[in-house]
């Protein structure tokens, strides 16, 4: 095969590959917004169809020649052409272990799984979607043979998500947290609470949709190429780096879920329209890893978007949306509202402080589900135990239980620790950030345009054409847990007087 | 090839089909409701794309054996396999002349020039518009030699929609309506008018959006398999026959507009949902054609929806959603507005005896337009003049004029005259109807049952199983247009006291 056919075939799967993405997406879009609720059925007929074509794009000898041909003319490779044959190298050993009738039996697993799960939730019946949560633990078991054989189940999957990411690293990294958190937690316990009853008023969803919009302008999302709709558990879908979604969920009786809701997600959307034209309709178009996405949302909604200078610069807005519910509520109390630490059920609702504990008890069960030493019959009563031993709360039901976020119900095991390892990578971006620019000025005059451009120049722009460790490396160096520990001490010092 | 191998191919390209084209209904479903403004550039890549695979699978040679070997095999086959084989062989025929490239560009121009449409309307601004209009006409022009090059061309794009249709045909049917119905407007125009004012006082949107649910309970769609959005245009859309989806558009200042959309959409909605499971994921899937589509939808919005027994059934629950706005107002004041007839500017919110003039005007258009005789340019000019001739009325602006309808901004040239044709057919049905069941008695109940149980199984559940021209007979035997002449002048001599 000659170079140029190697590119053209390079090219041609590539594109196809985004638009077989693309219809997966907008039908998974449709499904969790305005389609009917008994359509799951003929929707899955598709999805089984696409997974199997995009597989078998995927597995077809002439993109493993084109692949061979342009690994042995590595040297006259452009660093994205390179970075392209690397990771569709890796793709398609993966995917040809895998068998085709499979890959599309999952997928289409998948799709009804999540369409019972939103059942099972809305009613609180794990025994509904227990049956769907045993074949995905099955299929994944299965999968993480076919990703790496040599690898622990659980491990395998994991390095799906982030390439050297296993179990060990994980529990080093989740020691530290443990270590530096608990007692700043128990200490944070023992001092008076600020008051968050004006943060439960009745907050119209009609008027926090307005201040969705208002929170969008801020973070200075282009609404020509973001919109945002309404789904149960909120999300962030990118077609490519021109047309990007987020969701959010209101709730009347909290203002500040729905709030920071909008700005995580737009902190993933950020990311994903900030890639650079050049690798577009190709496999570097996205994020380069689940952990660094988390690092950009949770940036934007913690380490910007529950800081001080951040809150006083918006609050007068704030009180604009919410005149009656905020009426003598200073910048000052609204800021402390927001970040009141305090053991809780809901991880999406959890705060700073204590949210990694809600990500190590969903580690430690998917990692015993994934190794063989859990059964899913049993995930209620060890979901709930745990809760009550780490976070010291009573699980009332399992819709407030294992049964709150949508992660396994589409068979994402494995994706939790990149929420508490991109807090940690977030901490460690800051203390750079502010080393190359005026970070707070700018924030605290409710201008995020510095903040946005350093992580586009960062990490943004690059897309997966930098590995998550380069990535890492060229934003903050070395990773080192430390960083965040520490901006959690002195932010919750400061909050608590400690 | 075996006969069995051969069934196999069969079934595998018509899933595949499916797949495509739920994908590609996906895509366009986001990008007429919720998908940001400016991302038609990314769609149209993955729709380019997706009609590259299709065109690749319906041209593949292993279909083309499959279907000679099946076309060999006639006599063994069941209806359902030769409809298959005939409606399969008949497509693959105009694709193969079809070259992919040409096919892939017209798509990626008819998803941008939807796009464009719909800047261009919000503007009336022709001229923004122009340069697609003239592109899709001519790929239409170019198209209509690879249908059928012994045809001229508009013909070859009429018998698209309807087989056998031609210019003969509608230029005759066209001729009967205009000798029988141009002196009924005419009479009708010289009788006082029934007032019409309360239908445009302010019916909020969301008001009306509850009355929409109400229609769609009366129509008997069930909302678990069928939702209703909001779009520019409203239209139907089918996945499959347990996932359709209607859309409406709501303007507060006209309740009759969006409650007719609904009526009709919803006719569309029932023909798909009421297709049989046998037939499902096939070519055969959806109706059969465009005309007898037009005669359901019609059927439900004019001859059902503007009679006399329906809105006496529904008004009481009409009063109870706009109780401000129709205070006063009797069923019989309700029912005469709703069938004013007036010469008007738009054609979805024309009435059912001046309809088919505005079809007429687009008719002329466009069979000029792809016959070569008229320039793009020329386009708003004629239009204008053709409606202060037919109508008597003036075009304000383009808004208004020939930039309101979608139809030609996705490439549907030939596909008006349906609507038409498809009113004629109802009033066909309606006669029949009327011989085998009681209809009037349980409409004036406000029951549909009975009439969409009549039309599910005379035509409804064949999908494309019979071919149009075998639907109409069994509904109605020969076609013959007086029967909608005859019914316009009963119903319309009975409104003005003719």
């Amino acid at each position: 095969m000659q170079l140029q056919q190697a590119l053209d075939t390079l090219d041609d799967v590539q594109r196809k590959m985004y638009a077989f993405g693309s219809a997966t997406s907008a039908l998974y879009l449709d499904s969790v917004t305005v389609a009917p609720k008994d359509t799951a059925e003929g929707r899955g007929v598709a999805l089984g169809i696409l997974a199997g074509e995009s597989h078998k794009l995927m597995t077809d000898p002439a993109l493993a020649e084109a692949l061979d041909c342009l690994a042995e003319h590595r040297e006259e490779l452009d660093q994205v052409r390179a970075r392209q044959v690397e990771e569709l190298g890796r793709q398609v050993r993966v995917l040809k272990r895998i068998p085709a009738e499979e890959y599309m039996a999952y997928a289409q697993l998948a799709n009804q799984s999540s369409d019972v799960w939103h059942r099972a939730k809305e009613t609180s019946d794990f025994e509904l979607f227990r049956p769907c949560l045993e074949k995905l633990v099955e299929y994944k078991r299965k999968f993480a043979g076919y990703y790496d054989p040599d690898m622990a189940p659980y491990d395998a999957l994991l390095d799906q998500y982030e390439r050297g990411l296993d179990r060990e690293y994980l529990d080093r990294f989740f020691d530290v947290l443990r270590q530096r958190l608990v007692p700043l937690i128990r200490a944070v316990g023992e001092r008076p609470q600020p008051d968050v009853s004006f943060l439960h008023k009745h907050y119209p969803a009609q008027q926090q949709k307005a201040f969705s919009d208002y929170l969008m302008e801020v973070m200075g999302l282009d609404r020509a190429h973001c919109t945002i709709g309404e789904t149960e558990h909120p999300f962030t879908l990118e077609f490519n780096n021109k047309d990007v979604r987020i969701t959010t969920n209101y709730r009347e009786s909290d203002v500040s879920g729905s709030m920071y809701s909008v700005i995580h997600e737009g902190g993933h959307a950020l990311y994903e329209l900030g890639v650079c034209d050049e690798v577009q309709y190709t496999c570097l178009a996205g994020g380069t890893s689940m952990s660094i996405h988390e690092s950009q949302s949770r940036f934007y909604e913690n380490i910007i978007g529950r800081s001080r200078p951040f809150i006083e610069a918006i609050y007068p807005k704030v009180q604009s949306f919410f005149p009656q519910q905020l009426e003598g509520v200073t910048a000052e109390q609204f800021w402390r509202a927001v970040n009141m630490a305090q053991p809780s059920l809901i991880r999406t609702e959890a705060d700073e402080l204590t949210y990694c504990l809600h990500v190590m008890i969903r580690y430690e069960i998917e990692k015993q589900l994934i190794g063989g030493t859990l059964a899913v019959k049993d995930v209620p009563g060890v979901w709930n135990s745990l809760y009550k031993e780490y976070l010291g709360v009573d699980v009332p039901d399992d819709k407030h239980g294992c049964l709150q976020d949508s992660h396994w119900s589409d068979g994402s095991f494995g994706y939790f620790p990149s929420y508490a390892l991109g807090s940690a990578y977030g901490a460690q971006m800051l203390a750079n950030m502010e080393k190359d620019i005026d970070v707070w000025g700018p924030v605290g005059r409710g201008d995020l345009s510095q903040v946005t451009g350093w992580l586009r120049e960062k990490i943004h722009k690059y897309g997966s054409i930098l590995t998550p460790a380069q990535v890492l490396e060229r934003a903050c160096g070395q990773f080192d847990p430390t960083y965040y520990t520490d901006y959690l001490t002195k932010k919750y010092s400061a909050l608590y007087g400690l």
